[in-house]
Parts: structure tokens; C-alpha cells; sequence
């Protein structure tokens, strides 16, 4: 379809509308991840975390973020950040190229920026202060990530240079992986992580049911956040292409999950399951960079590949002390990095060499920055929670509230409860 | 486009049914919020309401409340209560001019009738009994909500005055909110709420993710309750205004619940997660009278305001010790009225008399229905638990069942889930 | 619409992604729905099983599923079983005729696949060792369903004999039923669950809401189900259809809970909460097999119909104590051969003898092929827990993990958490 009608404007509209709400609602996946992997004293703070930062992501991406994407991006390095609003001027003059309703873009745009915000909450869980995390969310999704968006999305200097990110294995979760790596690094791990003598301890998540739901969540968000960044449909070749990257993207979560059910019988002779979950996240986090060239096989291998390196990307933070609460940088970031390399054997346009400039450069970029805040933010009023708010959990601490109020203490009540 | 298509007739469908699907899982939404705030003996009961009301909904809706509502509306005050059945004779006869499939039409309307149903559930939580309650559901999701319905949506007395609610803050929220309001004073607070000196005692929630759940739920399916009130997407104009809406929906949700988290550290050093929770969810309903007109800054103050007033409203109703477990009046009512208003100041149709007159007159005729109608189903067999089955809990009293079974009992099996 | 235009073609494809997108996340539906419904000591073992049917079904039906079912099937009986790969060859040359994109059609199909066998895993829970229930998962996903499949949706002998089934009700529900059942008579109850003297033991779910947030979650994705299955929205015919399937699936559902909630009341004198629900899912599977035909009373009375007589064979199955954790047969294969004879009486192009001999035929060939291979997998390792497995429960003892970590040990914290 050389030329766009306003049919094929309105089924565009329609479809990053749809897609939008489905990575929306991976704000309520990521929520429910994080409240699961943290201990029961913690959930009440990573919970308001998250909803904070969605409610921080909707605000700062309209107030400053997207224009400094989008608009009018200088020397390819960043836009121009003034509040953005919706212009279809075009579209009203009876003009369809714009593809769609310019505030369907700002909205499909709007849930990825929450998207990195939510990578970092995890990783630093339990012990880092609210207003500090706020803090970070508020330049991490008004500053950093338009910045880097503007490079590759926005039409910059890496774009120019031919690096390829189709929807954001590297300005999505890569963005959010070095943010929170640096996060954790400048915080240290949580009290009795990692032992004197270097074992590493289990510090056992309250619920694993809202781990579970959050990864169903992701997973169900995931189709949007992949199909969607086809930014059409309304030919027959976008829609082949959408459908194609929906299947893609399952079949590298699968191959992901599966892998590490595998690897969990094969080594240990029984599985974890945070890690076959984070597996099929390391899986989609993979197929990000590029879920429409590769083959199924391929996507299958890529998903697999990503969830090994997320599992030795584990063992690694273990090793460094790295204390990472959900194992945010290794499905994150690594799987991230292992996404956009493959592209480069799947996609012909893409060179190894770009997606490794690529990789290194906004990985510069955002690891220095968020060391930078993170360090600062540390200097002036400390973003680490004193131990024995720690000890007493951040839910008692920093909002005087449990999580969970459930009444098991009276004797007789339960008694069939086995 | 002035002529309906059937490429228009068929995208229009699609999209409502879309739209009505996201409505339709607000009733999940609903049903985890109302179960995290509830304490954890009376979360079995609070459940089964939810999903009780939502069928319930379904049939009365089908059976009388949609004739009943937009059927021949007599004399502008209501309309025919006959059962519903799918009538697309025109389209059939190729005129299209309906815009979309009669079912997908009902099937639209019906989830905002659930809606506005669950409101009623969270207020009254934990001290009606089951039966009492389903018999006002049957009326409220049967008569009450319809009969309003018919005097803006379907064509009556106030909209012919010029009354505007785009989506249901008067006519859904205000509603719910008012019928609340009354079953909220006949039955009386909760044992234990408010103490004999005049304190307020916070009867803790039973599970923050579960709240937390409810309003991502909420928030997810509140894209389709607003986007899907413009009822076409197929024209340009209708996709512009669709998408924007979705812009202007999230930005409102998003100021509530920074304005709360800002005047929870202002105020108290500290944020409150509920009033968060509940301040995204006030900014959703106060933008729902009008989530098209308003610019962004408007939207974005719309919903802060209307968090404010819930916040407000919330205080009051303490000091009036009644006691609405879950902030329904505050959230649904009070900043559903600041947005009724609101549309007086950004849509130049709407005039600021006719919508006070509007919610007043809806007010009057719900709350004083309502009245009568506890009154009487108290008269007839009390509507309020006895007070030692409330000790108990619902759960037990009502259901002989607990709603978690959650076994921590065995010494050393949870060593290390600190 | 009698020639399938592009704009159709577009239209369809993303109606089935998005109705395929809502059947995924039935996953999560069934994942928390058994989570709930299973002891708190088997949450952990439950909740991967579900990721990993799911992951399995993805990879299996993209490796030999898909065209086992819909490629040249041979003489009526099943397909080719070589890996799937989108062709979009007719669509590319302009002829749209296939109707929408290969690879939205192998994405709606395979969640479909994933259904069945999230059935099994719910009726097989707290007993069934891991392992065997993956190869299980394997076979049913790649050769069982596929088989079947092709039956019917395949174009097979069934299918040519005018056997209907629109979306599955003996096609998914069933096959998931019969398989189930032959695991359930071969594994034999939970410990404790009948008593030696003939009594049935309530062994309470570990979380009403996680039961109650999973049939919601599989109501919403209900409507992708039974609205997909029309495969088609792209003209007018086609979107009334769709609107048409919406409402009756709603009111077949609602009928389901209610007669439920009325039957607890007339004859326990109260409701039993996980009836209720599982009222609604029979409404649902009920529907299934001919949602677009019947009126909307006839789709009321058909899932009371499939609610009743789900009721009906949960207290029979008690008889017989075979124990099925969530009542996955009487919901799925009961409720389903209710739905699929209820075709004769509503769609006249279908006969109440051949329904009659697709449900024996499908039910022998499932029930005996399943019997054989859990017969086999049990001679080869044994399928089911060791005794004191079962009673330290399958978390500890396959996963050497707690599902729910929740610290209320501390005296005082939770003082006011009444």
C-alpha cells in the first residue's frame, strides 16, 4: 500500500491503540513480578514504586519526553524538550501519511518509557529510599531515555549509522539494565545477601504466584510491545509482518522457558522456577531487537540463547556481589545485548560491527549518567535505607504499613487449612 | 466521513467489542481492589459479590435494563423494559448508518452497567449480608442505572437539556457512588472503625498486590471505557479523537496519583498506598465526564483535582464516620461530580448550570431510591450481619469457608522466608 | 463481502491477533485459577506446570502440531506432521483469499492447544510428579489434540460427517477432559481426600482470590476464544456474527454463576464459592460449541444447562472418588458434551446422532490413548508422588521451595492486622 488512506490511518490508529494498552498493562506485570521476588516486609514500597513510576513515566513523557525524542532531533544526539501535543494537521488536510493519530504514537511510545522505569525498580528493591528511586524515575524517563530514543527512534547518529532496534532490546531494556546495574552497584546488596564466608543466600520471595502472573502479564504484554513497533498494519504486508512477529515472539519466550526447565533437570536435577520464568522473559527480551526477520528456528535459537546468557549473566552478579532483587540486568540487559547482536545474522541490513557500536554507546551513555545521579542522589541525602530500616523491611519503615494483613493467629480457624 | 461504509460498519465493531472487553475486565479490576482492602475474613464473600454482580449485570441487562434504557424513551424519562435482542436489519439491508452491530452495542453498554455495580460492593464490604445485596444488584444493574441511562444516553430530558457526560462520571461513577453512599449510612460503619473518642482506627486490607492489581486493572481497562464512548473510530476524526482520548485518560490517572504521593510527603512525610491507589483511579473518573475536549494541561489538572477532592472527601466522610471500605464515594462520586463539572470549563457545549442540575438531579433520584430501597430490604430481613458473625467474618458466617489456606504452621519449613 | 479484499484481509489479521492475544492470557487464567484452588504446600509445582504447558504447546505446535492438523489431511484422519512456517504466498500475489495472514491463524491456533492442556494440569495437581506430566504435555500438544483437530477443524472425517463444534467445546475442552480423567482414574486421589469410611474431605484451595482472579481472567479471554473462532470480522455478516458470540458467551456465563448462586441458596442454605465460578466456566464451555446460532435465551438456558450438569458431575465423580483438584471434568468435559449436543437443538445443520458420535468418537480415542500413555509413563518411573512427597507437599519436594514466603511470626507487627 504505496500511499496511505484514511482507512488504513484508522486501522493504524486502531492497532497502536490496542497494542499501547497491552504494553500498558505490563506496568501491572511488572508490579506484581516485583512484589512476588521481594520478601514480605518490602512488597507494600515496590508495589507504590511502580505504580509512581508509570504515573511518573505518563507525565514526564508528555511534559518533556517525547519531543526531546522526536522532535527535531539536533546533530543526531537529542530532540527538543518542550511538551509535547497531539498535531494532526496533516491528517485533518485530508493528508494520511503520518500513518496514524499522532497521540496513538505518544501513547505506544509512553508505555515503553514506563517499560525501562520498571526494570530498575526491581533490581534495587528492598533497600533503596522512595524519594531517591523517585527521583532517578523522573531523569531516567524525562532525560535518559528520550536522549538515547532520539538516537535510534528519533533519527540520530546511531540510526544514521545503520544500528537496528526494532523495539528496543537495547533502548528499552538495555536502558533500564544499565540504569539499574549502576543502581545496584552504587547501593550494594541487601543485608545477609551474600555471606562472610561468599556463600549467597536465598532471600526467598513473598509470593510466587504474583511472580507467575506477572510473567503470564509480561508475556501477554509482550505481543503489543513487538507487534506494535511494526507502527502499522494496514497493509497486507504489515499485517503479515505483525502476525509474524506475534508468532516469533512466542515461540522465542517458549524456547527461553523451556531452556531453562532443561538446563534446571540437566544440572540440578530440578528446576527453579524464577529462573524458567525469567527465562521466558530473557527469551522475549531477545527476540526484541528484531522479532520479524528471523526464521521460527531462529527465533527459537534466539530465545534459548538469550535465556543462557541470563542464567550465566546470574551466576556472574552472584560471583561480583552484584545483588540484583529480580534478576533485572541479566534479562534485561544481558538478554538484551544478545538480542541485538543477532540481529546482524538475521536482519541483512544490520552490521555486527554497528550493533556493537550501538550496544557500547548507549551502554556508556546511560551506565556513566545513572552512576553520576545515582552517586549524587547518594551524596546529598543517602539513597540507601539505614539497616535497621532494612532489618524492619522498607514497608514498616518508610510507610508504617504491612502488605499483607492475613489472620492466621487464631488456634481452631484454620484448622483444615493443611 | 458522512456516510457510514461497511469497512466502517465492521471496524466499528471491531473496536467496541475491544473496548467492552477491557470494560468487562475492569470487573476482575474491581473484584482484587475490594478484595486486597477488605480484611482477610471477609475477602470469600467480597469475591463471590463481584463475580455474582457481574453475571447478574449480564442477565438484567439482556432481560430489561438495555430496553429499558434506550428503547422508545418515554417522555424523556424512560424507556421500554423489554429483553434485548440484536436487531441489524438495516445493516442486513445494506445501510450502515447504525455504525456498528447492534450486539456489539449491548455488549459495550452492559459492562458499564457492572461497573458501576461493583462500586456498590466496596463500599458496603464486610457487614451486608449476601442476599440483601445481590437483591439491590438486580436492581440497581435493572432499574436504577437504566433508567438514568435513558435520560442522557438515551436521548431523555437531561440530555435534550444539554447535559454532557461523556463516559460515565455522572451516569456510571455518580451512580454506583450514590447508591453506595446510601447502603453506606443505613448499614452503619464497620465494629471497631470508628472509636468511642472519635478516633478513626484503620482497619488494615487484607493484600496491597491485590489492591495494587485492582487499580492497574482498573486503570488498563479504563482505556476502553473512555476511548470506547466515542463509539466509532472509523473515520479520521473518530480515530484522532479516540487516540487522544487515550492520551488525555492517562495523563489524568497519572496526576492523581503523583498529586497524592506529593501530598502524602508533604503532609505527612510520607505516602499512603490506598490514597495513592485511589488517587490514579480519582483522576481516571473525574476525566471521564469529558476526555476528548480537554487539553492535556487540562486533563492533567482535571485529575488532579479530582484526586484532591477525593482526598478531601475521604476526610469528610470520617469525620461523618461513615465508612466506606474501599474510598468508593470519595473515588467514584466526589471526583465524579468535580468532573461533571470540569466539562463546563473545557467543552464549550456544556453549560456549568445544566451540569450541576445534572448531577444533582441524578444524585436526588439515586441516593433517595436507594434509601428506600435498603430501608426496606432492612425492614424486611436486615441487611447488616449480625455482629457476632461480623466478629467471625463474612467468610465464615456466610460461606463456612476461609479465604486463604495458607499453611505456615510447621516449625523449620519456613526458616528462611524472612 | 463475497471476494476478500485487502483491507478485509488486514482487518481479519488483526482480529485474530487481537482475540488470539486474549486466549493466551487464558494461560495465566488457568495458572492462577489452579494456584488457588490447589494447597498452599503445591503452588510452586502448579504454577510452572502452566508456564511450561504453555511454552511446550508454543514449540510443539509450531514443530509438528500445526501441520499434523491442517496440512493434506490423509483420509480424513490426520495431517502432516512436519514444522509450520508462515505462507503467505497467495496473500503476497494479491489473491487474499486465505483471509487473513498464515501466521495470526497459527497464533490462534496454538493458544488454543495450550488450553487443553492446561485442563489436565489442573485436575492432576499436589500428585503428579513434574516430569511425566511434561511428557504428557509434550504428546498431547504435538499428537492428541492435533489428531483430533484435524478431525473436525481439519477438514477430516468427522467434519465431512457434519459433526459442529465452533470453538472447541469437545475439540479443546473435551480432549483436555478425557485426558485429564484417564490421568486422574490412573493417578487416584490426593492423600486424605476420601475417607475410609466413604467421606469426602474439603482439602480447602490455598487462595480464594487467585481462584477468583483466574476465572475472571479466562471469562475476558473467553470472548477471543468464541469471537475468534468466527475467523473472519471483515464484513458486516461476519461482524454481527462476532458481536452476536460476545453476548451470547456473556449471558451463557452470567446463567451459569447464577444458577449456581441459586442452587447453593436453595439447597445448602448458602454458596459455595468455587461452585460459582466453576458455574460460570461450565456456562462458557457450554457455549462453546455453538455460540453464534442460539438466541440469547437459548444461550442462557445452555449455560445453565452446562452449569448444572457440571454440578451434577462433580458430585458423581466424588462417588466414584476420582479426585479432580479444580474440577476440570466436570467443567470442560462435561459441560462441553452438553455444549456440543446442545449444537442439534439450535444450529439445524447439525444433528443430534452425529454430535452424539463426534463426542464418542473423540471421547474413546482420547480416553484410550491417554490411558495408554499415563499407563506406560507410570509402569516406566511411576507417575505419582512418593507418599511422603505428597504429604511434605510438591513444592519442598520437587522444588525444594516455598511458594509463599509470608513473615507474620514477628509478635506485634501484625497486632492490628485483625
Amino acid at each position: 500500500m504505496s500511499e496511505i488512506t484514511e482507512t488504513a490511518y484508522i486501522i493504524n490508529t486502531f492497532f497502536l491503540l490496542f497494542c499501547g494498552s497491552l504494553v500498558m498493562f505490563m506496568a501491572a506485570g511488572f508490579a506484581m513480578l516485583e512484589a512476588g521476588m521481594v520478601r514480605s516486609k518490602s512488597v507494600a514500597v515496590i508495589l507504590v514504586k511502580n505504580l509512581g513510576l508509570y504515573a511518573i513515566a505518563g507525565l514526564m513523557f508528555y511534559v518533556v519526553g517525547y519531543n526531546l525524542m522526536y522532535k527535531d532531533v539536533h546533530n543526531g544526539l537529542f530532540g527538543t524538550p518542550i511538551p509535547w501535543s497531539p498535531d494532526d494537521s496533516k491528517a485533518m488536510a485530508g493528508d494520511f501519511s503520518d500513518g496514524y493519530a499522532s497521540a496513538a504514537g505518544w501513547f505506544f511510545q509512553m508505555v515503553f518509557v514506563a517499560t525501562a522505569a520498571s526494570i530498575v525498580s526491581g533490581a534495587l528493591a528492598e533497600r533503596i529510599k522512595l524519594i531517591p528511586f523517585f527521583i532517578f524515575a523522573i531523569l531516567l524517563t524525562g532525560l535518559i531515555y528520550p536522549i538515547i530514543g532520539s538516537w535510534v527512534w528519533g533519527g540520530g547518529w546511531l540510526s544514521e549509522m545503520g544500528f537496528k532496534d526494532f523495539a528496543g532490546s537495547t533502548l528499552v531494556h538495555g536502558v533500564g539494565g544499565w540504569a539499574a546495574l549502576a543502581g545496584a552497584i552504587i547501593l550494594g546488596a541487601r543485608r545477609g545477601k551474600f555471606g562472610e564466608n561468599g556463600e549467597v543466600n536465598s532471600l526467598h520471595g513473598s509470593s510466587m504466584p504474583l511472580v507467575t502472573l506477572g510473567t503470564f502479564i509480561l508475556w501477554f504484554g509482550w505481543f503489543g510491545f513487538n507487534g506494535g513497533s511494526q507502527l502499522a498494519i494496514a497493509s497486507a504486508d504489515d499485517a503479515m509482518a505483525v502476525a509474524e512477529i506475534f508468532a516469533n515472539t512466542n515461540v522465542a519466550a517458549s524456547a527461553g522457558a523451556i531452556i531453562m526447565i532443561l538446563l534446571g533437570f540437566i544440572t540440578n536435577g530440578r528446576l527453579d522456577v524464577p529462573m524458567v520464568l525469567n527465562g521466558a522473559l530473557a527469551g522475549l527480551v531477545a527476540i526484541t531487537a528484531e522479532p520479524l526477520a528471523p526464521s521460527l528456528i531462529e527465533a527459537t535459537l534466539i530465545g534459548a540463547i538469550g535465556a543462557l546468557a541470563m542464567f550465566g549473566a546470574s551466576m556472574l552478579l552472584d560471583k561480583l556481589k552484584i545483588d540484583d532483587v529480580v534478576g533485572a540486568v541479566p534479562v534485561h540487559l544481558v538478554s538484551g545485548i544478545v538480542g541485538t547482536i543477532a540481529v546482524a545474522f538475521t536482519n541483512p541490513e544490520a552490521s555486527f560491527t554497528t550493533q556493537l557500536l550501538g550496544i557500547c554507546a548507549v551502554g556508556t551513555f546511560v551506565f556513566v549518567i545513572s552512576l553520576i545521579i545515582w552517586s549524587l542522589l547518594n551524596a546529598m541525602k543517602g539513597i540507601r535505607l539505614h539497616w535497621s530500616h532494612e532489618e524492619v523491611g522498607s514497608d514498616m519503615a518508610e510507610l508504617g504499613v504491612r502488605a499483607y494483613n492475613l489472620d492466621f493467629g487464631k488456634p481452631g480457624n484454620n484448622a483444615k487449612g493443611d
